[in-house]
């Protein structure tokens, strides 16, 4: 065993698409072997943190239904964009106009959302319609300095009927429009690993990110210092067989 | 009058933000002056071309509906991207998925759309749905080479009730989503402003382009070798006055 894989102390793990594959009546289907892997990390004395960009749900209910699906998991153990974003609207003194899930509305429950100074955009789904990606257009333009916050950058994702486009996409729809760049709160930024570190306690080079997103998992967790693993499952596709990019 | 202006000969005209503002129960309101300076420009002996990306319908249906606003205007005036567009998937034996306005489907009534490769997006407007930018994406990401086609790469436009994306906003979502570069036809396209110069027989040093976006008529005309005049209608906005981003 190598010198730095004795050393590693903790795991940050990614959810969707390593866990399970989000999706269909039951909100997703488990991973063969992730729920037994889950038990056996914690079992090993190893530090755990799940490290997601999941924007479709409050952390709450996230966790209820990974908890449906076998997974030993609690709230406390899940560092997401949302709960980011809503410390830096505070510290900002922003006011959001939300192009969101409805879902994930609760998770601004006590932030200010009159007569918005920025646009928060995570991935909306159903909720990205021309209306309201208009809307949340208009306001940015109307801004005297427009602030685009989104959480996280993914290009798509996949469920289990398929691939998806994920918040990425629009986010680079609304920067085209306005000429303005985004902020990412999430995944591949480097403070959100920060804090999901931190919650652990272990410092980067003794942790390792374990994701199937070469870009917000693997390079994300690789310029803050830690080791990363692409798993083969979620969006990961065989680089020489499959008909898509692999980066997403 | 100086020399370059005494060899004018000729003028393409952009038509929405320039002789009228889309959106509406009439389907747009005539610019103030507009329809009397067409008649006055044709009446002088100069020739005219009209040079739109509009793909919210058929040639025939904007010329009708601009007739109906005051306009003289025939569909033999008018450069257009679908008619380009097609042309340019005949050469290529493309078969394209289309995400446009229901309106503008028949321009590729005699195109082959059976097993898509390459998808072909214009101002689809209320068809951008959550589910139609998915299932483009999904054809797209399943290509072996993905080939996108944009009528255009416009931000937003003006209608009646305000700004609204435009094709390029999209288009910028699709090319982040699959890693992929969009092919633009129509404005600022080179080969869109040499094929209306065409039509009118007249050289771009003896031609003049008239819009109001400063990227795709006044730079794109100005690529071509043309000079050219932004209007301060449409989406023009005063640079110092404006609280948005003057290019689009």
């Amino acid at each position: 065993m190598a010198a730095w894989a004795r050393a590693v102390r903790g795991l940050l793990l990614d959810i969707s698409g390593v866990l399970y594959d989000s999706g269909g009546e039951g909100g997703g289907v488990p991973i063969a072997g992730s729920a037994e892997a889950v038990r056996r990390i914690k079992a090993s004395g190893l530090k755990l943190q799940f490290c997601t960009n999941e924007t479709q749900a409050t952390r709450e209910k996230f966790v209820k239904k990974l908890q449906g699906l076998g997974f030993d998991i609690s709230v406390a153990e899940v560092t997401a964009p949302a709960p980011a974003a809503c410390r830096l609207l505070k510290e900002r003194g922003l006011r959001p106009h939300l192009l969101v899930h409805d879902d994930l509305v609760p998770e601004f429950a006590d932030i200010d959302k009159t007569n918005p100074n920025c646009v928060v955009i995570g991935d909306a789904a159903e909720n990205f319609s021309y209306a309201n990606l208009n809307e949340a257009f208009r306001v940015l333009i109307g801004l005297e300095k427009p602030v685009l916050i989104s959480l996280g950058k993914g290009r798509y994702y996949k469920e289990t009927d398929g691939l998806k486009l994920d918040v990425g996409a629009y986010m680079k729809a609304l920067e085209y429009a306005c000429d303005v760049e985004a902020e990412v709160v999430g995944k591949p930024a480097k403070a959100f690993f920060e804090s999901a570190l931190a919650e652990m306690g272990v410092p980067p080079e003794q942790a390792i990110m374990i994701g199937d997103d070469i870009v917000s998992d693997v390079g994300g967790a690789q310029q803050c210092g830690m080791r990363a693993v692409q798993v083969r499952t979620g969006k990961y596709r065989e680089c020489t067989a499959c008909p898509w990019p692999v980066t997403s």
